[in-house]
């Protein structure tokens, strides 16, 4: 699947030690890959919160020198990339969002969906709350604010109660930090540890540049709560089974990162071998999907015996706006991204492994760039099953009618794809590469909706 | 008075016509001088409410090609150009403030300061609101939010009683305009009409270069409502008395603007020739402190006799950020802005007439550069009495301690400055000069403050 | 005269002293009048000479942070703003010019017009040499190299001595300044001293902010070497007889500004109070078109006894680009820049005086808004002859046919912008303002061209 | 060999046809691999020659708006993306270059490097030319622009015969393109046709995305003519041998270009086996330095037959500027844009293949990661010969002292990066994977220069 789908947040939060706010940076560059639309980073100095956020990427945010103020004096911050569909692209909705409510400042970053939002939002509406945003995480400050509690944690741990769906959080104010994952864990948010300071990240990857441990996975429904009497845990949810989403392995986290206490990159790689043994291909060669399906497709050839090859080359330079708009747009774009290599692929029958179908519309494209180059058949072989129902944990999929499985069997795919054929990882196959079959969500690939 | 105030907000608002969104810019840009610190617009279109807005000057607001989307199908929009204290100097804090709630799409601009505001804040936290700014703009949309009523008309009717303070407001939904001002009418906000289209203005002079005609001031205490049946007009709030602000007509209004219902430029000059009764002086030149204090001193020259001239050059291209923080920067900076016209001055007697005196720091630097010029004697004359009193309607004076008339009497003032004399306009006498002696707030001035 | 006329260059150089980078980029600021079309300082710290510059006003180039780099070490450093021709708004054609030759580095910043440029360049072209830009400058680096000479000063002598026109330079290599002034005298250019430190301006307006000593102004044909072993200076060229360009004391010069040894302010302001001898008017008030005529219009009150006022309020916020190409520009640029004050203008009989005119364009508009405003009488008085005659020495003026008084005489021209009267200041009149009469070139209006 | 060496320039040039300065830009995106310091487009249109440049990526070039100007009317433009040692990285140095000369207007583009500019440079400066740039661009325009000639072609041929030292050059007048290449034919440079307009590109993959034909490659000291007239091609120079420069199969082109009339997928895909063939290695899995030597190492795994993994991951959003200089700098760079996947190098013996080996120093770091991640043994693999010698033509090499080939002997570079064995391809047999063993320069490797 390649460029059908927005991605993820990422979220990621460091509390104690040094350089605090550069670190959160540097984090998030790592997460990169689960948002590209805003940047943003809250700190803490024991007195105040202060944020900064931007449009963009984490690199163009860091070279506008607007962390230097809050870096001062920091003593936590979190830090969220962003996602978003095109209608939601505005500054107001960029997280972290900070607040100032009746408990003082409160800050947080979000990733996940919650399903009852706009149930929550229209109720506050009625008694008398104002929006400013569409975001998700503006209705949880809200909650949170209009809870009667004691303090502060007591109304966050009744809010997060209230909340129905996916999320990973940290909230921030002054002096503390919480964290807290939904009851069946559907988004990954793992805890490090490095010297006395604190480290939360969306995946383990953001710890590796910064020379952090790992330490655990925050557990489905945990609630943990970080100031300077030290860091308490306690379990707040409690759900009868797990869902973890499967897109997590098959598309969103990078190969280096260990999320679900696995692996991405085994986990991918066991999905790879399996389509192999569940559709066995007669070709010469195994090309992957630039880049996501690289890990898959090197399972695909090292099952079945054929000889992995780079048979497509993206170009890494493109820029967001490079667009013409008078020509044939999406055939343009995908060449500008994309090119064969023609000696590879000449004369051969190419297997190429996608790690998922959304829509189809790229990959028409790339299959007829690789019959160009003069392959003799091209098969496809998909590294999860075909993707026929909307979710509502957070991948913002198109509509169903836009879902090419939705409407057409695998043969009539390999047939509008212009391929000779075509197959799909099983939901069982796939499922039982994770270890834990019973654990996972694929409600996308079986209408199977955690209750 | 020079560069040692912060100016008043000014508000700009056109109902149905055609380049409405264009239009409110150009008004904007008359109104520049009552804020520049962000500019915005929010402009309606039947359906939606939507808002761009950008630190800086409506010059760069404009020319970031900000304005196209929301100028499609416009068919109301409100704009706000917005002056601040520096720890307010943020995104967070401009105007227009856009929010939803429960009728909808609510924007709105705000020129004043809500006096309760603190404690309706308070309130409303205790109840569960958060907070995104430090703007009173943003407590008014929490009101009315929070308002339990039939419609949001009623909504924004019982909100604006709770409020105290001075306000001039304009809120917009996607289909109806609204306008009000406080039952004392501290600020100015005036109405014209062109075609079928309702024009609102801080100022009449953005009306001139939109060629539009003026109708008349909104009354203090006046509710407005426009949308597609009309206007409606009614008396919302009573108060027993006006109080206008008078600083308006000593130094924030254009004199080119109509407030108050009458000319900026003709109240002005009769202070300063009310000043030159009250305070003769034996000189050979008047000249005024560039450019607030023109039309007071042609008004002091005509009426005393002695010639006009202008001894003090301003330089115009300041931008903001000209600052070298590593040099004497009070001086420097009032080096980069004024210069002395040596040959104007050399052995003269100069009298140099100044609006108003708030800290005093860039008049002494003017004054010792116009005895370096070689002026044989320096007298001051101020066209308005000396600031004592805090203002709590909108005027963002330093501390009492700050003000140089609360610590020392005029000889003293003339003393610190190095001059051979000193003179402040009488409070009776500036009031006499309005024509409505009675209808004026000068709080600063006399420490009666409306009630 | 308003916004009809491309200004002049303005050049700044420093030698020798602490901040001298900084120091040039404020004496730049003073000299912003003479040209907003680019900004550039080259700066020499004994080994290299480095150049930055940019578009526009001094005061973004100087936020850039572009000059850190090159203020480390630097010894001597000269600057430019720029004023240029629609053609030519290119940043190639930005000043200062930095070559290497065979001397080593050589940079230049020019004010003024070389009358035989176009056949030197014709001529270098003929014998190989390749032009990276439209300027002057570029001919003059070309004509220095090309010379054969034992030793860089002389062949920066013997280039000057080929060079016919206007011109003011400051040549600076690593460790040398050079300063030039041709023959006639054209354009002005002053020395001033502070401690050890040499200054060069335009005007010595940019002097009184750096707290710099006018020492005097170069003479016409005079040329200066300075270095570490001093400052050297010798009579380079020869004429016959002066020729300060007389626009200078009309509209280019800031009035605090003294050149050809002269307060600009003081022969401006003669020129305004000849023109009330030469053309007096039955009026009410005398007012300025702002703020270039303020000063003749002084001088013209003084003169008449008529009272002086101000009846023209301009905007100086105007961004350059606040342009709206949907209407009727020019009156919309009118309006956007000046309003009038119609307390002031009502029922009486006005005398407009203006510094000078060129097209005529403009004032037309202003006219009439004169009129609207209720004036019952407008008499225009212009501070200077017709213009009817091209400049050869660096002015910009339309061609002929675009000049108004090429085509009408004054009556014509009067009834032309719709006024009452027009009188111009005679030719022998404004000579007699300057104490030099015979000092002065006055082609543009008497066709007399320096020889 | 990863971020050691700055990467060639690329050159692009389109005569006739519609869009050309559109589908420039959109090949120079093609070759960004080539440099990423600037990126330039000059074009005609019959009359004229304009040019817009930049700093920074095609992509931030494309968005700035720059090239509508340009784009009208356009008969011909060409293009340049160039890459360039710290010292030069200014705008003056960019391409293409532009100047008029007695033959009017002249722009070029280079890719190569003159080995006699230097000794051009000191005639040129000493008969009186001056120099804007330190580009030997600059240089070649001047040559041209001096040489005594009939007409513009002769002046070039001339000149062209003139330079030593590797060039691809094109050169555009107002309406005629020229194209050439140096005797050896170091640099690539190729040719394309689709309906009436003819493409010039460094490499061929610029041709793909526009669905552009490859025609040929311009031969060794080819010179083509094209205009209204049509194309017109001779042999303008004349050596003995051919010297393409084999680092372009090495690690220059992109794996699917067509170079020197060969797939660089290819030679560079035999260049690993050949390696596998000289320095088997007992291993678990092959891993490729990432992405540069992708291509090679798939080579080797398939001829070793050992299995191809990817084991490094690199990081595509690293901004240029995403630098904290209080770090250890190197290191932190290094991990910002690469990370291990633990999962695949856990326990396993490693082959790391690298295309080559300048410096060594991030290599050495990524071992260190590879190391940590739990490998038991690390062997490296290089597809090319020791770098020990200068590149006169072109490439950016560190000096000899530098080169870590040039101190040390294999089995001690292999101890100084800490690795368990290590072995070069050697000169012989990567001279054999091109199948024109004497046609290339291998000078860097074999310090055989070609004269």
């Amino acid at each position: 699947m390649i460029g059908e789908l927005n991605e993820e947040s990422g979220i990621m939060g460091i509390y104690n030690g040094v350089n605090i706010v550069r670190n959160v940076s540097t984090g998030l560059y790592a997460l990169q890959h689960r948002g590209q639309e805003s940047t943003g980073i809250a700190a803490a100095n024991g007195e105040k919160v202060r944020v900064r956020k931007s449009m963009g990427l984490v690199a163009g945010f860091v070279q506008d020198g607007k962390l230097d103020e809050i870096a001062e004096n920091c003593i936590a911050a979190i830090g969220h990339v962003r996602s978003s569909t095109v209608n939601n692209r505005t500054l107001a909705n960029a997280q972290p969002m900070l607040v100032t409510c009746k408990w003082g400042f409160l800050a947080v970053v979000l990733n996940g969906s919650i399903t009852n939002a706009g149930e929550l939002r229209a109720e506050m509406g009625e008694s008398g709350h104002i929006f400013q945003s569409n975001s998700p995480a503006e209705v949880i400050l809200h909650e949170i604010s209009r809870t009667k509690a004691d303090n502060l944690t007591d109304a966050i741990r009744t809010a997060i109660k209230k909340l129905k769906g996916s999320f990973c959080v940290l909230f921030l104010t002054p002096d503390t930090m919480y964290a807290a994952r939904d009851g069946f864990g559907f988004r990954p948010l793992c805890m490090g540890k490095k010297n006395d300071s604190w480290f939360f990240a969306s995946e383990s990857c953001a710890f590796d540049l910064l020379s952090v441990d790992y330490v655990k996975d925050i557990q489905p429904g945990e609630f943990l709560v970080i100031n300077k009497d030290g860091i308490h845990s306690e379990q707040l949810l409690k759900k009868d089974r797990k869902a973890f989403c499967i897109f997590e392995f098959v598309y969103f986290a990078r190969p280096d990162s260990r999320i679900y206490e696995q692996s991405a990159d085994k986990v991918r790689r066991k999905m790879g071998k399996k389509l192999a043994q569940e559709h066995p291909v007669d070709a010469d060669i195994v090309i992957p999907c630039p880049d996501s399906s690289t890990t898959a497709a090197l399972g695909y050839a090292q099952e079945s015996g054929i000889r992995f090859e780079i048979g497509l080359l993206r170009n890494h330079y493109l820029g967001k706006t490079f667009i013409d708009p008078s020509q044939n747009v999406r055939e343009q774009r995908v060449k500008l991204k994309f090119n064969t290599i023609n000696g590879v692929l000449k004369d051969r029958r190419v297997c190429l492994v996608d790690d998922s179908i959304v829509r189809g519309t790229t990959l028409k494209i790339l299959c007829k760039m690789i019959r160009n180059a003069g392959a003799k058949e091209v098969h496809i072989r998909v590294a999860s099953p075909p993707v026929e129902h909307p979710c509502n944990y957070g991948m913002d999929f198109p509509s169903p009618a836009e879902l090419i499985a939705t409407a057409l069997a695998p043969a009539e795919v390999a047939k509008m794809l212009g391929v000779d054929s075509l197959g799909y990882l099983s939901v069982k196959g796939m499922r039982e590469c994770t270890g834990q079959p019973d654990d996972f969500c694929c409600a996308c690939f079986d209408d199977i909706y955690p209750e």
